[in-house]
């Protein structure tokens, strides 16, 4: 499998490509809108035709690049979360499902709590956890149906069940550091590690007092018409 | 192999871990001083005992961790090639030298150009460049020894003769991309790439017109003391 990691210093979001060689079709992971051509560049030298633009949810920091990327790769698939309430997608997923270019074959992990329509991707050892698992950390559970305790157990029931040397691959980090592993996280994430339990993490989360993010109020629209700012503006 | 890239916003290098999950031996490639408690905090979690600093040239923009690090690791030793000048290093190495941290054998290819004393690192199917070889670019030639001609000889005598697949980890990137390969930067390197010969090369480098790195009055002599910065204030 081709894979890399795609980093926007704007919004500190990783971007994840994933490829079958021998076929040469692609997926993109959490794309961002201000790197699609960036992005494009990357599958054009590397050969690949682009055939699915998953989301990990609606993100409230970013608008997707899915919107100009399918402008690039018209027959490219948006994949979102049934859940997630973007009319716009292609393809509307569940847990379970499964999403397949040549031998790669990728699992969908329903992990709602930071939005209700929140999934994890998993494929070849690695999961892709979006804003739900994050390196020592995890997503904000105060706004967009954020519920502190749907992501204790969407972590601790459907992530740390993968085996612990399962690489986590997820949609920030802001220290630089660019993966963990489930094993990792279990140890020593200080909201969700193994001696933290349900009510101590709901706690946590309902005493961040945190901004909301900068870019909340034109992302999740936009990003709930697959980044097609035209239309909400 | 455990390995990890990690990244500094601030200089927009990227630190590279690499560890023998059963030695529980550690070696960082390209420290930087502002993330020495944060790689420290890595190693820590992952329950690894740093062996190795290696450092691929002196950088010019920004200071290596090492010092910080070994404050931190007391028997930890710095490597560095024998020609960057830098006396403090515990072990100087030359082209085709080996380090080894349990069963993890890394080859010293000798790649000046940049600096007289660069060198990559190869191990395991991947290279760390340092500046030499970078994604789509490569180091400038035009400060610390720089000399055109020896740097389109190093990549295309050393880094090039390797395999197409060998992943290309380097010092640096400033889109965001965190790896390349062989072969990518063979058909695609705007600088390096197969239709550019050894003088067209040398007229793109020595028409840059680049200012200098911000840093480089600090991090060189500095990086010269393996980061004592204290020796040179």
């Amino acid at each position: 499998m081709i894979f890399r990691q795609l980093f926007d210093a704007e919004s500190w979001t990783y971007t994840y490509l994933l490829a079958d060689p021998n076929t040469h079709e692609a997926i993109l992971i959490d794309s961002v809108q201000e790197q699609a051509e960036r992005d494009a560049k990357v599958l054009h030298e590397l050969g690949l035709t682009l055939k699915y633009l998953l989301e990990t949810h609606v993100h409230a920091d970013h608008i997707t690049g899915v919107s100009k990327l399918k402008g690039i790769y018209p027959t490219a698939q948006s994949v979102v979360s049934e859940r997630a309430g973007a009319s716009c997608a292609d393809i509307k997923v569940n847990d379970k499902d499964h999403i397949q270019v040549g031998s790669i074959v990728i699992q969908v992990l329903a992990t709602p709590g930071h939005t209700d329509g929140c999934v994890s991707y998993y494929t070849d050892g690695k999961v892709f956890t979006g804003d739900a698992l994050l390196i020592r950390g995890c997503g904000r559970t105060d706004f967009q149906q954020g519920d502190a305790g749907r992501l204790y157990d969407s972590v601790t029931r459907q992530l740390f069940t993968l085996p612990d040397e399962t690489l986590v691959y997820p949609a920030h980090n802001y220290i630089g550091l660019t993966c963990s592993s489930i094993g990792e996280e279990k140890h020593h994430n200080p909201r969700l590690g193994e001696h933290k339990n349900r009510e101590e993490f709901i706690s946590i989360m309902n005493n961040l007092n945190l901004p909301y993010p900068k870019k909340i109020m034109e992302s999740v629209p936009a990003n709930l018409e697959c980044g097609r700012i035209e239309q909400v503006n």
